[in-house]
């Protein structure tokens, strides 16, 4: 498989060196607007091409990956898929995925892309501080289409997974919407806190040293600010409405704290006990594959729908296979599933949505 | 030096064990009103004797630490002040100090009461859980009034640092207005975000798996409801207005990302980044210890007056020894103050007090 990497940063650095780690490319090419980073990448063994530009780095790619700041990412996608032709899939690395979709969906070739997310290296940036291991266990969101071919979704999922990261179809609104509460408003809230606690510390002679819990509470304030200005700006509504639902709990918050009843504010902190320790157990399932052959007709968007499905009922794939018939009418999707529970509630959702499904145990 | 500990729970715990492993107590007694407690703390060697009550625990007791919940701690000290005579002082560890000290304010033993609360420990509860080592390197505010007895804030004060913590005068009402924001707000967001994340999340069937990002924001999300439920109501005042603050702030920040500018969202990341490090960056002075030998009135406060006016200045005391005249009229203080820099500003603090200082360099 050719790979090409456009944006050689962190993320893509460590594409590239995952991919050569694992196996998993036969030529790496990259192209970075910036020589020295360029060179570097090079250096470091995290690409085996330095291009002179865009369309020399994506000639012939089996999957190219846009790995540049948020900002840019709509021309560099636009880009990369007007120099090459049907058989190169197109992907990105951007935390906020709605904007990217939109932006692409006008375009003729917007089968071709499908939109990614890795849970990993949002806190450093630069090639120098790309690794191989970076996307181990790493949750990897794909936000596939109705317009998606399912060929590249079954290319770039399976790549994804190959490179040690684990993941999961999403609908880019819904995506977007999650990520606002559980990656960008604890960024807000460490801002906020750090502010207002330098503000009444600032004001006087003293500051008393902060301890264990502001420390956690803060440990993302202020994290990269070019990169998440970035990410701020393009998911800004999502996040405002987080915020804004926020503040209507610290309004409730306020008052439960000056009415004062012991009772009461242990009850909150109980709430809030049970709140973190479901959402901490979310996402962790294991066990054994269970194989899922379906048989689906060929037509645009199967592939997605399946995925989608699947992710929405927080089912994970651990690892798809796609088996067009010979007369392109039907075909067969084998889809692996860990442990046996998930499995059968896999096999129940794809039934639902109209296709055959039989399971056969045992691993890929 | 003869102590009692009443309430054997992890803080009482420790500090028995503390004083033990640190040879500082001769016999260390202590009262739980839970019997298994009591029983407990004996086997694990945190307790000398177990008394049969208050009066048992407290008589001829050089120390007295009450370690019981918050809003038992006032009867608790009026109990332990009475049952005791000139030579006993009583503190307590409660994490809020201006309420107990309202309270104690009016009892004619009050001059022999001085509030503290160590930074440490306040995650877990249990006597099974107290180390020897739980106050190393940790925080020990001390709350003095003017009628503070002298030679018992400097029993205190000595036998914390002697504890491998660090002691340091603070006005009771600044301590509880300071941990509200650093300590008592970092909780409260923490909470919000869990209850935030849980809403969303659990309204859809798929919940995201969430990060680190949010893990450590929400750490201290709803840690033992029964302690924080009276810490949040003994300070609850200064907690709420803390949250009033925050919800301004979050107004702010949710109109700066309606704007949308990605220039501005960094820049309003950036000074987030400075806010933390300014914050963490506090408290971490160090160096060769200087001794400050001071001539000062022999009248009541005098001692208070000092330390709180070093206190607020941020410097350190790291030992502290008193000699009264023969006369009574006058008397001698030695403070050892860690680095050149920070004995000249705490000789500079007590000279405009109107205090004589001279400066032996070397170590206590």
């Amino acid at each position: 498989m050719k790979l090409a990497v456009l944006g050689v940063g962190l993320v893509g650095g460590s594409i590239g060196l995952a991919a050569k780690a694992r196996g998993l490319g036969s030529e790496v090419a990259g192209f970075d607007p910036d020589d020295a980073t360029l060179d570097r990448a090079l250096e470091l063994g995290a690409l085996d091409v330095a291009a002179s530009g865009v369309a020399d780095a994506v000639s012939g790619a089996d999957l190219v990956f846009c790995a540049a700041p948020v900002n840019s990412l709509p021309g560099l996608v636009a880009e990369a898929l007007a120099a090459t032709d049907d058989g190169t899939g197109v992907s990105d690395v951007g935390s906020t995925k709605l904007g990217i979709a939109e932006a692409v969906a006008g375009l003729e070739a917007a089968s071709r892309f499908i939109g990614g997310h890795p849970l990993a290296g949002a806190e450093t940036a630069g090639v120098e501080h790309s690794r191989p291991d970076l996307f181990e266990g790493a949750r990897w969101f794909l936000t596939p289409t109705e317009r998606s071919e399912g060929v590249i979704f079954d290319r770039l999922h399976n790549f994804v997974a190959d490179l040690g990261a684990r993941p999961q179809a999403i609908d880019a609104a819904e995506h977007d919407r999650a990520m606002a509460t559980i990656s960008h408003l604890p960024h807000v809230l460490a801002n906020v806190l750090a502010s207002r606690a330098a503000d009444t510390l600032a004001a006087g002679e003293r500051r008393p040293e902060v301890g264990r819990s502001f420390r956690d509470t803060t440990r993302v304030a202020g994290a990269n600010p070019s990169i998440w200005g970035d990410i701020f700006a393009a998911n800004a509504g999502a996040i405002a409405d987080e915020v804004d639902a926020v503040i209507e709990k610290l309004e409730q918050a306020s008052s439960t704290l000056r009415a004062g009843d012991a009772g009461q504010l242990s009850a909150w902190q109980s709430a809030a006990a049970a709140d973190r320790h479901a959402l901490l157990d979310v996402g962790h399932p294991g066990g054994e594959l269970f194989e899922l052959r379906l048989g689906v007709e060929n037509r645009p968007g199967v592939v997605a729908e399946i995925a989608l499905a699947l992710g929405r009922a927080g089912v994970n794939i651990e690892d798809m296979s796609l088996a067009p018939s010979s007369e392109q009418r039907s075909g067969a999707i084998s889809l692996w599933i860990a442990g046996p529970e998930e499995a059968v509630r896999a096999g129940a959702i794809v039934s639902e949505l109209g296709h055959s499904v039989s399971t056969v145990s045992g691993g890929s």
